[in-house]
This record gives C-alpha cells, structure tokens and sequence, in this order.
C-alpha cells in the first residue's frame, strides 16, 4: 500500500476490524516506510502512525515498497493530483510491469493515462481497477461493467459531489447565501480552506472524465468539459426554483453519442430521484434494455472510500481463484 | 432455452436485436421445440412464434432440449410456480448435473431449493446465476455480491412490487380508492385478472425468501415472512399520510441477525430514497462500510428482465474466459 493518509488508514482499519483475508505486506507514507514477507500487525501500525505521524522508518520510501515488498497487488492511495497523475501515475506504472494488479482511490492517473495504464495492464496480464476513483461508496464501474453488462449506456447523469449538494441542500432549507452555506460546508468538514476544486465544478469533472473514458473509450480530458460551477449562485434564483416544486443541484451529464461532458447547475423537480440531500452522490444510468438504473450513496469518506478499494480486491481474489 | 414466453422472447430479441456474441442452440416452450447445433435464427424463430405461437416443432420438448442440445449455459424462464417450483427446478437440477452452468429468472427453484441446487452446481464445478429473479433490471445480487463484496450487509429494505406501489401512488395522487387503482392497474397491464399474488405481498415475500437465503444463508421459506399485503388499505389511511408530507408503501425488509423478513404497509417521508413512484422498485442496503446504498429501477417487463439474464450469461462468459 502506498499512501497511509485517512484512506489507506481506513483500507486497513477495515482489513484487521473485520479480519478480511487479506495480507498487507508493505506499507508506504511520505515519509517512512514498512515491510514484512508474513504480514503486517496493521494494528500497532496504525498506533505507530496515530503516535508519530509514521507508518514505519523513515529512510524506507514508496521506491522501496514498490521493490522490495512481496504483493500480488499494489494499492495506491496518494493523494490526487490532477495536473501531473504523479507520484501515482509511475507508482501504478510500475507495479503493473511488475505484474502486480493495482486497485486505487486517485483520480489523477485513470483520468490522465487511463488507456496507455490499460494497455500497460493487459500486456501484463494484471488488472487495474479504481471503483473508489467516482462516488465513493457507489459500485457505480461494478454495475457498469458487470451488473449492466449487454446493456447500452445512452446517457449518464447526477450528482458527483457531496460539497456543492450540501451546499445547495442548505442554501434551500435555510435560505443562507452561498458564502453562509460554504461556511458551514468547512465548519462541517465537508469543504477544504480553498474550495475551488469542489465549487467549480472541477472534482465532478474529473469523474466524468473518468467515466468518458472508461466505460466508452472517449479519449476525453478535463478541457473537454463543459463546466459551470455554483459558486455565483444567488439565494434569489434557489427560492425561484423552490417555489415550483424544484430544486437547483450541480449535475455532472454525459451524452456518449455527441462526446458532451458537462458540469453545470440545473433545476429539476424536487422528486427526481437525483435529487439527494447533504452530502449524498446520485447517478442515473439509461440504458437500452434495463431502462433508468438510479444509484444512490456517500460520495466520500474514508470507510466508504476503503468499502470500494476492498470490494475489488475481493474481486481479484475470487476471479483468480475461479469463484464467483 | 426452455420458456419462450415474454421473458424468453424479450431475451432472444435483445440478443438478435444488439448482436452480442450468444448462441442459442436450442429453445422449448410449453407445446414445441428447435434444435441446431450450429445456432438457431432467432429471428425466424421469433416470427414463427408469433404466427403460429410456437417457437418449433411439436413433439421436441424440454426434455430433448436439455439431452440434446449443446449448450454452456441453460437459460430456464419458465413460469413460476412458487409452491412445487417445477418445472424449473427438474430442468435446472439436471442441466447443473450434465455440467452446464444455469441463469434463470424463475422465483420457484431460488426461493424453494437454494441449498440443494447451489451444491450441485458447486459439486459440478459450474455456476447457477438468478439476479433476474429479483427486481427485474436492478442489479441487486450483483452489488449484493460482487459491487459491495466484503461489507457486512445489516439490513436491507425497499419497495419489491411494481404492482402495489402502482395502486398507491394512484391512490394517493388521485385520491382513489384501492379498488379504483387495482382496475386502473389491470387496464394498463400491470395487474393480474386475479391480483392476489401481488396485493396481499406474496411476490414481495418471496423476494425476500431469495435475498436471505442468497445473501446470508438464513434457510428461509415463505412461511417465514411476517406478510401483510395492502388489500384492507384505504383512502382515509392514505390521505392521512399525505397530510404530514408523508406516504405509504408496501416495503418488504431484512433484519438479518434478526432473522426477520417482513413485507407490511409502512409510512414513510415523501423525501425518502425508497419512496418511488409508480411501477419502479427502490431498496436500501445497509452495510458496516459504504453505509447506505439504494437502488432504483424498472422491477419488471420483458426487456429489463433479459437485461438481467443477459448480465449473468456474460459475467459467465467472461469469467470463463478469463476476462475482467
């Protein structure tokens, strides 16, 4: 595991709380280090880690793990950079030429290098899954991939980010400014110091990105989105909608068929069932033979972020071990 | 094939329709049957089917179909018979034992022999497949399974019949009475002549039936479900809920450690997830780690049901296949 921040600590809470049958034998931060052939006591790393800042001994670097540990796969939880995929891009790089499968949480390289990491995985007959890189909790590639497997995906669309909705959700109850809403949103823990990323729309882009690119081949990068984010959104144009019925949610939307990826606020009618409150993701699938799939969940967080990373270490268990 | 009723046909449609990579090699329906070993013309078949109303020659029946024909996989969509399950559960036990792997969207043989059928497909090294046995296109045993793998499902409970949330949401948006909306339903097709198996919660029921016995192994039968249909419900009831923005509907639930399932009329807030409308299905999933997941969609109809099945043929193939 590279990156012990607050998801590869809540991957290996979960790993030991629930006595998954799955072995950590190496473990990187950015600063320190740690390796064992027979398994990791992830208990007093996490003391250590919570105790001193340090997973393990400094000298020992993410180079090292990647190296010299012994792993069927490499989990790569770093934090995203959007700009450069890095250092994930090449960490991911390299354990697949290793021929190790890679499961991730960081959205910098499936939304950079999606298909050349693709093909890097399939030369090396590994897998490379990133369930935990859109809506957190939701197994939103798992239905797309195999749960709606045969079925045509026309049109995807909702809500990818738990920020802007909890936003908006209080902007409308409470009829607050959506500078007194983000206020709330950072007390709350929901928005960082510099919320841009989450306001403008640039997370949600991001995700579709992934998406476009995953599930259709689109080839597209975060230029490509068309996007409006709420942060000139008045009070007055929410109690508009309000006073019809609806509601304004920031939607994420792709339409395959034009190559239209587009982050933009919209009013829909307070019964749609993307229209989710506080911090929830939604996403609605149409489909051509199983019609409108909708999902619904938390879009973050570090148990429901481990809940993605460990459904498809599961899945490249079993399917290596031939069950189903 | 043995069924080539609406299931069967929107199945054989689809396959034709979108060109995936299936072969049928032999189809029975109640009265006739065809055979090649080189793949059937489906859409020959189909109009033949529709013309005569038989899918083949009288005199091949389900019988020669499951010794004769060649096949991977048997697709069983026969009607369900939810007291005996044959004859479903006859043809999948002996297609399991000839080595084939078995999808299926007959109630009868999942909710009545789970166990029994599960070990002779494990005993012959092939899969038995059902997520068309439960909310039609939702694919519930997929992320029971595979998309929320390694959670510990808590509970789980949702709206299971098309049908009865039909009847109430045109009773609480019209103001009708419960007989008044079970006509509407039957003219527009969505309730039986003799509605009892949708009303009094039954079809619900064994829902739950296949989800705990599936899911956690719990052994259920339909005697087992605490049921309450919503046939003694009036408009008064109703209206009442209305009143305070909330509803009523007819969910069936899990309480696992309980080792309750339980399908009753329940009132709920209009905002709630599971609160859908007309003919769709909603459940709610509540797990240790993703926290609440919900899924919306169609719960029947002849396209959303091949979806299903169409889902497991492929997860099939590219499990065996080796594909990801």
């Amino acid at each position: 595991m590279i990156g012990f921040g607050s998801v590869g600590r809540g991957i290996a809470e979960c790993i030991a709380e629930k006595g998954l049958d799955i072995e950590i034998t190496g473990i990187a931060d950015s600063r320190s280090g740690v390796i064992s052939k027979t398994g990791i006591d992830i208990r007093s790393v996490l003391t250590k880690k919570q105790e001193t800042g340090l997973c393990g001994e400094e000298g020992i670097t993410p180079e090292d793990i990647l190296e010299r540990a012994e792993y069927d796969v490499l989990v790569e939880v770093t934090p995203t950079d959007a700009v450069t995929g890095e250092p994930a891009c090449t960490n991911i790089q390299r354990a697949l030429e290793k021929g190790a499968h890679v499961v991730t949480s960081n959205k910098g390289p499936i939304a950079l290098k999606f298909s050349e990491l693709m093909r890097i995985a399939e030369e090396n007959g590994v897998q490379l899954r990133y369930e935990a890189t859109v809506c957190g909790a939701i197994p939103l590639m798992h239905t797309l991939r195999q749960g709606l497997a045969g079925n045509t995906i026309q049109k995807l669309y909702g809500v990818f980010n738990g920020t802007c909705n909890y936003i908006l959700t209080r902007m409308a109850d409470e009829g607050l400014t959506y500078q007194q809403a983000l206020l709330e949103a950072r007390e709350m823990g929901y928005a960082e110091a510099d919320p841009t990323y989450d306001v403008q729309g640039i997370d949600a882009a991001i995700k579709l990105v992934i998406l476009a690119n995953a599930v259709w081949g689109l080839n597209k990068t975060l230029d490509d989105v068309d996007r409006t984010g709420i942060d000139l959104l008045t009070s007055d144009a929410l109690a508009l909608a309000e006073r019809e019925e609806h509601t304004i949610r920031l939607i994420g939307e792709i339409l395959p068929d034009e190559g239209v990826l587009r982050v933009s606020p919209r009013i829909l009618n307070k019964n749609h069932p993307v229209v989710v409150r506080g911090t929830l993701n939604a996403v609605m699938i149409e489909t051509d033979m199983a019609g409108e799939i909708t999902l619904i969940g938390k879009g973050a967080g570090s148990r429901e972020t481990a809940s993605a990373i460990i459904s498809d270490l599961l899945f490249i268990r079993d399917f290596h071990a031939g069950r189903s």
